[in-house]
């Protein structure tokens, strides 16, 4: 049997034993992973230390080698992280709904675990962590295939909560790491039907669709985010300037950072070159369409391609529109249902616009910076979902449950 | 462009009109559509008519014209099913959560429609009213391709509500029916990202089957019942009868029906030899372990098997078990998930089995019968789902609805 089915029909066997276990010995638990975690980060250090070496050795670009790297600092921050799931209301074993049929059948709803959790992500340890702690948490079961890049530190990391596990009521056999670094690996798992009951990708674009594109488990796609900030004429200037501004600037590699920035016509003939020039001072790169390019001079040209870029990354491209109409359609053409924004005074179009745009999160006179779990007040998130089906928007502990319906009856049959 | 793809794009630009439809509107498209079916039955008789005569030509099975056949009461009856669906209330524009975060920002969780829903489906006509009714009263578009031997049927029924949905405020568009048979055009919805939302697939297992192993669209798997009524010596003799006959012979084609009976060894030796009887007496072949086949002489031998298979049909595998722990890994072993049955005096016992099966539905004491939309009192079902994302049990309305987070505020930036 292959390293991956062996590991998921382990996940699969002590998820029944995970569905019985109370919410104070899952928090005790991940009580007993955060010390153990704190407590050996010399030989978590150590083991990082080798997959960065083996990185630097191999050329790997210095913004992945930063998010693979740990200190006795992250990793404190990473047991955190633990610690404050635990702090987060367990959303398995309530009754949702109930009812008592006209027969006498007494019909409820009960939330439960999903059972077993597939995540396949890139090279971040802290990943690992933050994972094992969502799934369990919520009762579930979880097998890990981080990228390879991180497999000492990974390995380091699952033995030292598998032993934490050990001295709790949780079966460690919950919690799986993939070791192999082929490819194939995340390819059998994305066909596991029956041992896994839902993939959850992590990653960039190339990852994702991957995952969306190979999986028959069924998959939660996250992510992606070209999201747009629409400036209409009657917005505020400055407060166009700051969501703008904060929209692209505040942390650019992530998916909920302004991509596009389109513009009413009458408002960028007053106020266009004063806001490419702040985003310039800031060190952004301006890529724009022709009517744009008239207004700020010396402003790079934007290729059809810009439109569909998710650049993570402190460039911008720019679009003067004639109005909110030509707004939802280039949204509606190149968003990709993420978080969008409207900046404006017009109560009727802002409404129009939260209507008519199809996303997880649309936003009147607000960044979008904040379509977040912890922004939104749900706690650490397992990832944005940018799907309908499930969960969509930021998915914190209750998108990692499922349903199941028990009937009490005594002798009813149906006629 | 193809048929497929040139009707979802109309289908996901109907969407966006669809979304702003209010509930008097989608009712009225409704009981226009329901009308309009019974005035033009006439035509609808012929069209299936051809549609009979080809299958019969072809050596369609009896078992399937049945299910093809159409007529002035069937008409009636699936016009009166739109009517019914109009009396469900609409789940979409309801407001799930409602909170202003401490930065002022005000986050509003809304139930919307999922946006454009894929249908594959055998030759029932039925279903292209039924689908294209609940799909419509959730503000969806809806894409249905059904069998081909039911496409004169479907065409003739689809022209129908096309006119009902012109007098109406909905855009005809909303509905599509893929009319090419070649296989190849279910192939490709089942990779339509982008413009279909979901896949719902409503067949046997094969129909479904071929959509969970091919489609990168989100599927919501349906419908696959190997259901399991489990008779604890503690069982009532009368009750566990009662129940047992009436979960395999009320409706034995349906996917809540019993499929293999487990007996506990002490109430076998006391009650299956009668029980076998009456279920023999009622026309119900029974294929049985070596152990219930000494109790029950004359019982024909399962094969390993008949315990994975879903006969939809008047036959019952039988198998004698040393106790619940048995039980529960037979159904383990052999279950889909869907319905499954203690019947038992012994709470401890219940409870038990009610906690540790993993499946859509765990009765104790009364028939698997029961999982149905209507028992269960949600109203028509867009089918059964067997897997744990996003709805399982009977899918009813809220089924076809997402979710959309609408944030208001009055300049706030992340900081």
């Amino acid at each position: 049997m292959s390293e991956v089915r062996e590991k998921a029909a382990l996940a699969k066997k002590a998820a029944q034993a995970m569905n019985r276990m109370t919410t104070e010995q899952k928090n005790e638990a991940l009580l007993l992973m955060a010390d153990a975690l704190v407590t050996n980060s010399a030989s978590i250090i150590e083991a990082n230390a080798r997959d960065l070496e083996r990185g630097r050795a191999g050329g790997t670009p210095a913004s992945m080698l930063d998010r693979l790297a740990l200190n006795d600092q992250r990793i404190e921050a990473i047991a955190q992280g633990l610690r404050e799931i635990v702090e987060l209301p367990d959303p398995t074993g309530r009754i949702i709904e109930e009812a008592t049929r006209p027969n006498g059948i007494v019909i409820r709803k009960l939330s439960v675990p999903i059972g077993v959790i597939g995540i396949v992500y890139e090279a971040r340890p802290n990943v690992t962590v933050d994972a094992a702690g969502l799934c369990l948490k919520t009762g579930n079961s979880v097998v890990l295939r981080g990228g390879s890049a991180a497999l000492e530190s990974n390995r380091r990391i699952i033995e030292v909560m598998h032993e934490a596990l050990s001295r709790s009521a949780l079966p460690p056999e919950a919690l799986q790491l993939i070791e192999s670094s082929d490819r194939s690996s995340v390819d059998e798992m994305l066909k596991l039907n029956g041992l896994l009951d839902v993939i959850i990708p992590r990653g960039g674009r190339s990852l994702i669709q991957n995952v969306v594109q190979n999986a028959t488990v069924p998959v939660i796609e996250t992510g992606e985010g070209v999201c747009h900030t629409y400036v209409d004429d009657e917005a505020d200037p400055a407060m166009a300037e700051a969501i703008a501004i904060n929209a692209k600037v505040q942390r650019p590699s992530v998916c909920n950072s302004m991509e596009t920035l389109l513009v009413h016509e009458r408002f960028a003939g007053a106020h266009l070159a004063a806001l490419a020039a702040r985003l310039q001072e800031l060190g952004v790169e301006l890529r724009g369409c022709a009517k744009s390019r008239t207004l700020v001079p010396g402003m790079g040209e934007a290729a059809e391609t810009d439109w569909g870029t998710e650049y993570n990354d402190l460039i911008l491209s720019v679009k003067v529109v004639s109005g909110l109409d030509e707004a939802l359609d280039h949204i509606r053409l190149y968003g990709t249902s993420h978080s969008e924004c409207i900046v404006t005074g017009n109560t009727e179009r802002a409404e129009r616009f939260l209507a008519e745009i199809d996303a997880a999160a649309v936003y009147h006179n607000a960044s979008t910076r904040f379509t977040d779990g912890f922004e939104f007040g749900y706690g650490a998130e397992i990832g944005i979902s940018t799907q309908k089906l499930h969960a969509r928007g930021p998915m914190g502990l209750p998108a990692l449950t499922s349903t199941k319906f028990i009937i009490h009856g005594n002798g009813q049959i149906r006629g």
